[in-house]
C-alpha cells in the first residue's frame, strides 16, 4: 500500500516542489500518494511536509505521523508548538549550505576589501592611502559552528582568512578553532574584525549581539548577519553603528520580513539590507532530503537532521 | 667585498622598500651596499632593483649587471627597452598573488550574487524573482593561466565554479581545465558568465577582447579585468555594455591611469571602477623575493621568475 505523504507547506510552494518531490520519491524507491489539501482523514497521513505557513496549527490529529519533515533550517516556529509530539526534522540541504557559503564569503570579502567604497557613488581615483591588510592579516568570527558555519568556516580559512568558530557547547571541528561557552564568546567577539552570525534562533540567542558584547568587537568590525534577526539587540546595534564603533552591518534576516518601509536599517548608511536572499531552500536538493528521509523511516533507518525539542533546533 | 645594489625604483618606494630589502638580504646572507641615487659609477652596480617610473632609461652603462629584478609582476614598460640587454626578473610576491586572489573572489562572487542590487540604492524589499543558480551552475573563464591565473582558479573551483582557465601557449595546470590557442579561446569566451583578465600585456594580447570576441560571451556575461587596461578594446567594450550583451565591467587597469575625470567608464552604469587595487606588491615579501634573487645570483643558481624576452612576459 502507498504512503500517505501530506505536502503542508502552503499552496504557494506545490509548484515549486511537487515534480522534484515526485521525482525524489521516485528515486528513493518509495512509493506515495501527495495530498495538497487538508486531509478529511488526518490518521491516514504517514509522514508531514511542513514549512512555516503551512496548513497545520494542531498536530494532534495525524496520530499515525511518523515524521514532519522541515523544508526549513530554522525551526523556531513550530518547535514551540505543544502540539507537536511527532519527529521533527529540520532540512539541511547541501544547495542551501552551498548558497550561504557563497553570500558569507561574498559579503565578508566585500567588507574585507572595502568595495563599497568604489561601488557607491564613485568619487574619482582614491585608492586607500596604505596597501590594505591580507586575508591572513583579517580574523573573522562565526557565532554558531554548526554545519553551515563550519562550511562557511571551511572556504573563509581556504581564502587566508584566521577563523574562530564559536559554539554553545564544545564540538569537533577538525581543522577549524571552536570556542564554546561564556568565556569563549568574548575571545572570539574580542577578535572579530569581521563577524558572522549563523546560530539558531532559540531562548538562549535571541539578542545574544546585545550592547555589552557588541562592545567586545574591535572598532570598525563588520558584522554580516544571515542567520536570524532576533540574534542582534536591534537598537543596541543601531547606537553601536551611530558611534562607529561597529563599522558596517551587512544583514539578511529581520524580526518582520518583509523589514517594514522606514525601519532605520532601510536609510543608515552603515547598513546593507539584503532581503532574506543568503540560502534559499533548494527545491531539487531539498525535495531529495525529504525523500531520503521518509526512505529512512520506511526502513527502520534514523532519521537524519532530527531536531532535539529540548535544545529547540 | 659587499656587492652593489642599486635601487632604481623611484625615490617614492625607498621609504617604503628600505628597510624591508635590508632585512631581507641580511636574512640571505648578502652583504650590499644599497644606493638610492643615480651611482658615479655604473659599471661597479652588480644589482638594479627596478619600477616602471624608476631612474634608469640607458641601461648600457651597467656592464656588471647580473640582474634587473623588477618590483611589479608587468614588465611591459621595460621589456622593449633595447639599451636593456641583462637578465630580467619579474616581481612574482606571494602577497600580490594574495590579494589578486582576493580581488577577483570577491568581484566574481559579487557578479554571481547580483549583490549591487543590494548595496547600490536599497529600494526596498525586492529578492530576485527566482533562487538564484549556485556557484556550481555558473562557468568562470580565466584568461591567462599562469600563476597568478592558476591561483585565482583554484580559489574560484574551491567554491564549486566551473572553472576555464585559458593560455595562449599549452599549459600543465593539474586539477584545473586550461585551454588554449585561438580555438581554445572562442570555446573559453563562449562558456564565460564571468570572464576574468589576467594576461601579461604583449603584442598578441593588447586589444585581445576586441568586438568580436565580445560578442562570443554569453549574454549578459560579467567581466572583471585585474590584469591590465589595453587587454580590452574600451570602445568595443563601451558599445557591448550600451547594447546589453556585457552585463558589467569590473576595470582595475586602464590605458591611462590615474583613469581621466570624465572618461565614460566613470559614469557608465555598468561599469566599476576601482583604482589599480587589486593586487599591490607588498614590500616585506617582494624584499625577500629580491633578496632570493640576489642570493641565487650569488650562489650559481638560475634566477627566479627570469622574463623571456622574445615572449616579452
Amino acid at each position: 500500500m502507498p504512503l500517505t505523504v501530506y505536502f503542508a507547506a502552503g499552496a504557494r510552494l506545490w509548484p515549486v516542489y511537487g515534480e522534484h518531490l515526485r521525482a525524489a520519491l521516485a528515486a528513493e524507491g518509495v512509493e506515495a500518494e501527495i495530498l495538497t489539501d487538508t486531509p478529511t482523514d488526518p490518521a491516514a497521513v504517514d509522514y508531514i511536509v511542513f514549512a512555516p505557513g503551512g496548513d497545520i496549527a494542531d498536530f494532534r490529529p495525524y496520530t499515525r505521523v511518523k515524521a514532519v519533515l522541515n523544508l526549513w533550517a530554522g525551526v523556531e516556529r513550530i518547535v514551540g508548538n505543544a502540539t507537536l509530539t511527532q519527529p521533527l526534522c529540520r532540512m539541511v540541504d547541501a544547495g542551501m549550505t552551498e548558497g550561504m557559503v557563497e553570500y558569507v564569503t561574498a559579503n565578508v570579502l566585500r567588507h574585507h576589501l572595502g568595495l563599497d567604497r568604489y561601488l557607491l557613488g564613485q568619487d574619482g581615483w582614491n585608492p586607500a592611502e596604505e596597501v590594505p591588510p591580507l586575508a591572513r592579516e583579517r580574523p573573522v568570527t562565526v557565532l554558531g559552528f554548526g554545519e553551515l558555519g563550519q562550511a562557511c568556516g571551511r572556504a573563509l580559512a581556504a581564502l587566508n582568512f584566521p577563523v574562530t568558530g564559536w559554539s554553545r557547547t564544545p564540538r569537533a571541528t577538525p581543522g577549524l578553532t571552536c570556542l564554546h561557552g561564556p568565556e569563549g564568546l568574548e575571545a572570539a567577539l574580542r577578535r572579530a574584525q569581521i563577524l558572522v552570525l549563523l546560530l539558531p534562533l532559540t531562548a538562549e540567542t535571541a539578542n545574544l549581539l546585545n550592547a555589552e558584547r557588541l562592545a567586545w568587537l574591535p572598532r570598525g568590525a563588520a558584522i554580516v548577519n544571515p542567520g536570524r534577526g532576533p540574534l542582534i539587540d536591534d537598537a543596541a546595534l543601531l547606537a553601536a553603528l551611530d558611534a562607529g564603533h561597529v563599522g558596517h552591518a551587512t544583514l539578511d534576516v529581520f524580526r518582520t520580513e518583509p523589514l517594514p518601509e522606514g525601519h532605520p536599517f532601510w536609510a543608515h548608511p552603515r547598513v546593507t539590507v539584503t532581503p532574506h536572499i543568503a540560502a534559499g531552500t533548494r527545491p531539487i536538493t531539498a525535495a531529495r532530503v525529504v525523500a531520503e528521509n521518509i526512505r529512512r523511516g520506511e526502513t527502520g533507518q534514523p532519521f537524519l537532521h532530527l531536531v532535539d525539542r529540548a535544545r529547540g533546533y
